[in-house]
């Protein structure tokens, strides 16, 4: 009998790519050893942590026997091709790339423009008060909400979920953009699509396991 | 006998994200019929594209028939699970997901940092002047680079690729954003193994009937 693999993941519990990788492996039922890097504390660049992702990035999830994997989507993608049900991804590949597609606009499009790095740049450098950088998070988040809910809002494939009605890796970055928007205190009005899924999304258990205030180091 | 799907490219010479797609389907031997659509002139936001892609973006691939595909690297995965062969992703899936990751850091930690939209928030609300707009370019480039370099050089997957000796998703997104930097006439020092890549994509006929400079729109 061979032994299922063993995984570790390196996480923190407020970042948005952590969160992905949470909900998915809680939907497809794959338990993986959480290592908490705190990143308020600089870990990830700590002389440990660089041993397994010489990028001082998380989440990185780590199978014992090969490279750690970095990167949210390509783990989403690495999950699902490794243990394929239940699917993150539709069968049709036009539906794979319009579930792709939403999953980019927030993950790609959005997401990288408010992480801790850029908020260094702008506070540093480029002399944003506190007030300029939390209208840059609003402005970004509500651009990419904006886009989001106007491409599920007119599609017919739209169904209780961004694609269907079972949860994609649409559904996953989506709540991960709102999840951190939660944190944040920032609300984007005029987008009811995404508060619906979003509420479909909270009722799933695998959903609500990965909640960020429900991980170890979350204030209480 | 069925005929072969048809497909309108909806591009821009400049784009890095249109640029991946050209590359793209110029390996794979398909053909799309490229449609203009002049950012400069801001046609993206035109009556008629909107129609195409409400958000206003490129590129868009369209193929009768079907809803337009939009974000880079979901053409990407489509393109390739239409038409396997020559592969973009490697057949294991540990080695799919270091594919994906190093695209990923590209296409989604890097790009998105320097597309039109962030300029134009940047010298506007922010006050950015050229110096400060540049100085970001560099910064935003150069930690993305430099994080890539620093994975292809220490790990012996890399070969006369970013993945192996054929060109996969990985070298489709390097090359992107070194066609862009180029373009902005921007280099970025000490990343041997890249330039040593790019040599290896530029003597690809695929890689190098997408050069932005050769297409139709590009200054002469």
């Amino acid at each position: 009998m061979s032994t299922p693999p063993m995984f570790e993941l390196f996480a923190f519990w407020r970042t948005s790519a952590t969160y992905r990788v949470r909900v998915a492996l809680n939907l497809k039922g794959i338990v993986a050893h959480e290592r908490i890097i705190n990143i308020d504390a600089n870990e990830q660049r700590s002389p440990e942590f660089l041993k397994i992702n010489p990028l001082g990035a998380i989440p990185a999830l780590v199978e014992s026997g090969h490279a750690p994997l970095t990167q949210s989507l390509a783990i989403l993608e690495f999950i699902d091709e490794m243990q394929p049900s239940p699917a993150l991804l539709p069968a049709d590949i036009h539906g794979r790339a319009r579930v792709r597609a939403i999953a980019l606009m927030l993950a790609a499009d959005t997401h990288p423009l408010i992480t801790p790095r850029v908020k260094k740049y702008l506070t540093g450098s480029a002399g944003f008060d506190d007030a300029s950088w939390r209208a840059w998070q609003i402005h970004w988040f509500g651009t990419g909400l904006a886009a989001v809910e106007q491409r599920l809002a007119t599609d017919p494939q739209t169904g209780i979920f961004c694609h269907g009605d079972t949860p994609t890796m649409a559904d996953i970055c989506l709540a991960s953009i709102i999840a951190v928007m939660r944190i944040f205190k920032i609300t984007i009005p005029d987008i009811p699509t995404i508060d619906r899924i979003m509420a479909a999304c909270e009722a799933n258990e695998a959903f609500a396991k990965a909640d960020p205030l429900c991980q170890a180091g979350a204030p209480a």
